[in-house]
């Protein structure tokens, strides 16, 4: 009388066997009885699927570690990095990152290098990228499976067309279309700080925290959301930018055609006024400087100031908006001097009327530091095809 | 092998009964071909639901109303609005409303007061909550299965927590809880703006668009968010407190502890100061010379620039910040005279780089006008009821 679907054995299978492997991809080795558990699995379904994927080489099972526990040790359950491997590449303004990137989230190689007004264009970005997976691939004897891409712009999750990367000087650039066709494979390119947030999500700092934003600064200022552990998109899977939100209405005109956008008043320009380094001083440079800041407190304190005055500003209406648990910092926020950090941390939970109410949301430096957003390219290749592997 | 849970006959008719009448009581009336299709059931199937729902009054079959179609007109299912009825409680700073709402979403019966200084403590809008609602449940006969409550703050959806409404000066009040037990019903307490969205999206403005932000003023500026068609909440149910997001660093002190909040400029104390009349003045004055203001664009463009340029400013930083496709403005904010509608909206499309990416985001009033929350109370207590009819 009811037409309810009802899935057939080889669905159900396969939709176990995912499981198992995606728990297997980001949770790392475990117990046949862990699995169990926390699948919800009976041990013969368990038994029957991890023998399945050991016969056909995407896990194996190993004789843990001696000290583990007493008595006769359970075997343990482990990806086989080498069974499912997908490139991530992370474009940003002035350097490009790629790795080959195994099941269990291992990095098997990597290359990057740097760009340059001329090497900025999309074609010589592309073939760059297939040159260099070409030979890394060959080199380690394996084929990518799948690709993610991150880029610091405006980017249509459907297809990949990056609508405007602006720091890149880029628009209208079907770069998921591009890629797929030379490397002949599924490419899924997002937004760098959606994939830096989902890095931090699934493999970072943020772990165990379903409410996140990721703020970070390279040239830009971009951030991404995870509300209730799914990432937020806006319609036609646009993610926002937050390095737009204008904090400064009287402050320097952006290249957006607003003034005074948050990312003109912390992005790494900012950083290099507030440190009297010469506007377009190299990463490095900024890096040193603030490092040497953090072993003097004060000093640190007056001379970045403003920027710590805006950063605070930005963060209390992030978190006023969004109301999130944590607060993950990338790139160069996390070199931060200490006690500016601390000061932030402390202004954003006594100015935010929704951090109060929460009882204090916490602001904490990224653990994947210069990796978040390459790491994130990986975890969206992988949600394409853990299915088949 | 597989131990996949598969649903029971009677789980999944009882699952297919809530699903017609969430379809019924959001679409309306419907004939059966309309909601076999719709939800993907045989007909057959429909037809015993249907049946099981008119036996038992919550449904009824009507030929429609002569010239629909020619031919032998199909029989039309209706929600029957005494079936099941809600009370929906929208606590402003000012005044109080409340409606009992029929299946369907039909105001079966409505009553309203005003809150001054001394009748504003929980205890007397509690005591005045029940006492209203037994004479009106009395008037029309009806007892309602449960109850949904918008406040003017941040509340905690699991039980009903007011951590702090401000405008109110209410702080930990567990209203949830208290409401609960003088109704004896079920009770789901909701911030003002996330009710206002969830209605404009179900049955307003923002109807069939997943990704909305609603925008109103009152004493306070609010706004809840619709993100791929559910609504956007941060860690615990929390949400946000767009308007406390800091637009104007020199701008007005906010009773939140920050300064130049988003509230102070364009709530409607800012209305009141652009309209030079005295600040406390009814909301009714506040309308009045908004009305009449549309008869003169120029004059209402001269007045009224500096509230517009903020509001421009917050609403560029929200359309950044989230890529909605639509801003519905509610209450005061529907007053406002087209010409600074207008222009405002046109200068967010202009000014906000992700509006410009995703083709333009529309702005628009609310169809709803001073409904809105409270038709959103209602649907929040659908929700938990819905199952049980």
């Amino acid at each position: 009388m009811t037409s309810t679907p009802v899935a057939r054995p080889d669905e159900v299978r396969r939709y176990n066997r995912a499981s198992l492997l995606r728990r297997l991809h980001l949770g790392g080795p475990s117990t046949r009885a862990e699995l169990a558990g926390e699948l919800g699995l009976n041990r013969s379904t368990i038994k029957a699927l991890v023998d399945g994927l050991a016969g056909s080489g995407v896990v194996v099972e190993r004789v843990p570690r001696p000290g583990r526990q007493a008595g006769r040790p359970s075997l343990l359950v482990l990806p086989q990095p080498e069974a499912a491997v997908v490139l991530a590449v992370d474009i940003q303004v002035e350097h490009v990152a790629l790795a080959l990137v195994g099941l269990g989230g291992e990095i098997l190689g990597r290359n990057s290098w740097n760009l340059h007004r001329r090497t900025r264009t999309p074609t010589e970005v592309l073939t760059r990228i297939t040159e260099s997976t070409a030979l890394l691939a060959a080199d380690l004897g394996v084929r990518p499976a799948g690709c993610g891409v991150s880029v610091p712009g405006v980017v249509r999750r459907l297809d990949g067309h990056v609508h405007e990367a602006p720091n890149l000087r880029w628009s209208d650039v079907p770069l998921g279309e591009r890629l797929a066709a030379v490397l002949d494979t599924r490419v899924v390119v997002g937004n760098d700080a959606e994939l830096g947030a989902l890095a931090e999500y699934l493999r970072g700092t943020a772990q165990g925290s379903g409410d996140v934003v990721f703020v970070s600064a390279d040239i830009g200022v971009g951030g991404g959301v995870i509300a209730e552990g799914a990432s937020l998109r806006g319609t036609t899977g646009y993610v926002g930018e937050l390095g737009h939100m204008v904090v400064n209405p009287r402050g320097r005109d952006c290249y957006c055609g607003s003034r005074g956008c948050w990312e003109t008043e912390v992005g790494e320009a900012a950083f290099c006024r507030a440190l009297g380094l010469p506007e377009g001083s190299s990463r490095g440079a900024v890096r040193v400087e603030l490092r040497e800041l953090d072993a003097t407190p004060e000093l640190a304190r007056s001379r970045l100031a403003e920027l710590a005055e805006w950063l605070t500003l930005g963060l209390v209406n992030v978190v006023n908006l969004l109301g999130p648990e944590l607060v993950v910092l990338g790139d160069l926020f996390t070199d931060l001097p200490d006690a500016v950090l601390d000061d932030v941390a402390g202004a954003v939970r006594q100015r935010s009327m929704v951090s109060r109410a929460l009882g204090g949301v916490r602001v904490e430096r990224s653990s994947l530091a210069r990796d978040a957003k390459l790491l994130g390219a990986a975890e969206v290749a992988f949600e394409e095809i853990i299915d088949t592997v």
